[in-house]
């Protein structure tokens, strides 16, 4: 099985937390999105990653991507078991993956780490403090009400979407920002418990070599910190403007 | 059971159909999301139609909860058997709801359909014409590489993901836009066959109804069409600007 993308990014760390769980063998191939080439437009027409190839099967979306694990590898369970908390891990998931993604990604990370990483331009302050100051605070009280008071959303275990609100909020902190524990107990207690799973915790040293390693070198540190690195890749050399890479 | 929503959004249509095709009785609250009241705002944080409450189930976004009818409604199936097939039709169907939303909704149906009716302000004839110059051949293209060459995409019963093409086209068509049937033969002949499924052709007349009536006569009309429209509404008088209704 491979996977293309990298721990950094949100959407293909919750995968790659989904195949720690699972203990499912992988190999990766730890590009960035923007620098894909035509044969990763041909893999994920959007431009995103994830993408999972599994054999025949070629899938995009990390959501999709986290339903075929559970289904083709049923254990450990990362869905609950119930029509109606099924229902309910997916809409929390799309909501996280929808208004965070948003708000966390688009606005967040990329003035404060896609700017002046990838485009090598500067931060708008204005859009960081629309993010912070505004719609941070309204997800934050949205999530005050549907946070567990113990464990996880669905009971002891971490499902899916335990798993997808520790990577944004991870995203959050990267870029330098955090949640109001006074303000928000609750969520923010969840959300440390989330990101306190060893198999989260395991892709924060990853990430870290990822963010911090000059591009020429990423695969060679990455494999010697024990991935397995894909033979091929679809990663280019340079960035290209105009893609949709959500 | 209730929807809250109308016919004429393909995420709303999509919900609709599946309850038609699994006989499942409901009552609508047909509103625009534009006109959605703060009660709508609580049901639906990303104020977003459809809505299904299902007795203590409220549940957002149309794939959720066809994801939910198909659990909890099983008969007839609206999702193929096997995991890998299932994967795929949740891909088609994320890719739909991402990029025809994009370009058939948001920009497409938006400058023709909704900004005149709703905004009262003019189309934007450049954002249509590279909708339909640029984008919409680029994903004919690739519809007609995925499109089946007979029946449906899993087979001899239209399942949702059929569905939801079916839903998107019909509003490219709502806003006089229709893909070329010598260029996209497959593709075409595919959606025409989609669109001719009895319960998805039974929503062209009260789509129509709802298109063509005042908004203060809307439900009585619907009403007498037959519908099962709900005492309670989250509808209010006049749009909101600044929302988030996708």
């Amino acid at each position: 099985m491979r996977i293309i993308g990298n721990h950094v990014s949100p959407y293909a760390r919750k995968v790659l937390v989904a195949l720690a769980i699972k203990r499912i063998a992988f190999e990766i191939d730890p590009i960035i999105p923007f620098f894909g080439t035509d044969d990763f437009t041909r893999l994920s027409p959007l431009r995103r990653i994830p993408v999972l190839v599994d054999g025949d099967v070629t899938l995009c979306d990390s959501s999709v991507i986290c339903e075929y694990l559970d289904e083709a590898y049923p254990a450990p369970p990362l869905m609950p078991a119930a029509p109606a908390d099924r229902a309910r891990a997916r809409w929390l998931e799309e909501y996280a993956d929808t208004r965070l993604g948003d708000v966390i990604i688009w606005r967040l990370f990329q003035e404060r780490v896609i700017k002046p990483s990838v485009w090598r331009t500067p931060a708008d302050e204005t859009v960081i403090a629309t993010a912070t100051d505004q719609d941070l605070p309204g997800i934050m009280n949205w999530l005050e009400d549907e946070a567990p008071a113990a464990a996880f959303m669905f009971g002891a275990a971490p499902m899916t979407v335990d798993i997808t609100f520790a990577c944004f909020f991870r995203n959050a902190a990267l870029a330098g920002w955090g949640p109001d524990a006074a303000r928000w107990p609750r969520a923010v207690a969840w959300i440390a418990r989330c990101q306190e799973i060893p198999e989260f915790a395991a892709t924060i040293p990853i990430e870290q070599l990822f963010m911090t390693a000059r591009r020429a070198d990423r695969n060679r540190v990455l494999r010697d910190a024990g991935l397995a690195i894909a033979a091929e890749t679809v990663g280019g050399e340079a960035p290209r403007k105009g893609v949709m890479p959500i």
